[in-house]
């Protein structure tokens, strides 16, 4: 198998890095320029017609991508530890969470990249004004969060796929200057215990 | 159990009226007022703090949220005929599909629904010149997904999961006043294709 991906801080290739290396699993990722648009290229757009990192293409020449699918594949190939839960209700929750993730955090904090960062001004048309009306809604996001999690270790019963989703979103935030909000203890001490873990580095 | 939800438009409760079609599963829905805003309301809030629709209670009072994690839980109890894939990358290959659907294409109907259509204005402050934008998103991403098809009779091997999100997609973007573009004859064929099943009725 070949995983195509790009360092960080692009976000979703460091989630199927930090799956990887819960699981221990051995496959080094092939970066893809994203500065010099090689993801864009007939060469990648080939893997993944999105024409996005991360990719995953299997040995017989299909491929896979999505971030949540690929590591979804490889859960099945790895089930220890499982990051996508142990029963019926445990994978669904689970799948639920990295939904709330996606849908409640991680959109307005790619429509603040898309439409407010400086980065993707020469790249992209952006609405300003919509852009920066992200930076209230995803603070609005951290705080929801930091209710759900209460006292709660992990979204989920244990440390799971929604975290990683979780994690790499808040520290994306965080880089491009949507900064947790400081009356988010909950959300505070969650984000330490996920990041004091190994595989946060990746 | 108990299944929450709201008649159409609302495109998330007919994913799971129509999985449960394709499913032949005995789980009526019970209608929760969205114009009297009670999925805002507290004892809609108890079961789920996102306050939306779909919500599955089980009868030991646990819930379960977001369409896509509904489906999955009740795929497994009822797994014929497969909805979300036989082997683990028919099932990868799904979930990919699930989510290109949301990002590709829900993503940009969503924001025009919440940023340019009249019936949210009264809601929401809206930003009108990125909502009308989003139009133009939303027929590049049909006519992606025409290209994807080709002659393909559904996104992945078999009807799935996929091409339910797709469905209920394509229908809420028309009744939202985002009609399929003319020059997409793949996505044409495939749209009558899925409206034509009994489950579409949903």
């Amino acid at each position: 198998m070949k995983l195509y991906g790009a360092p960080n801080p692009a976000p979703n290739p460091r989630r199927v890095r930090i799956f990887i290396a819960e699981k221990q699993i051995d496959l080094p990722e092939i970066p893809v320029d994203l500065r010099a648009r090689a993801h864009k290229s007939a060469e990648h757009l080939a893997r993944n017609p999105v024409g996005q990192v991360p990719t995953l293409v299997l040995d017989d020449g299909r491929s896979l991508s999505e971030s949540v699918a690929i590591c979804r594949y490889l859960d099945v190939l790895h089930p220890e530890p499982p990051l996508f839960g142990g029963d019926a209700f445990a994978a669904a929750g689970i799948d639920q969470w990295i939904r709330r993730v996606e849908f409640v955090l991680t959109t307005p904090v790619g429509m603040f990249w898309r439409h407010a960062h400086p980065f993707t001004a020469s790249l992209l048309t952006q609405y300003r004004d919509f852009g920066e009306s992200n930076r209230a809604a995803a603070m609005t996001a951290m705080r929801w969060f930091d209710r759900q999690l209460g006292n709660r270790e992990w979204l989920a019963d244990d440390f799971s796929m929604a975290d990683i989703c979780l994690l790499t979103s808040i520290d994306f935030a965080a880089w491009i200057g949507l900064a947790r909000p400081d009356d988010c203890p909950d959300l505070a001490a969650w984000h330490a215990r996920a990041s004091a873990r190994p595989s946060a580095k990746a």
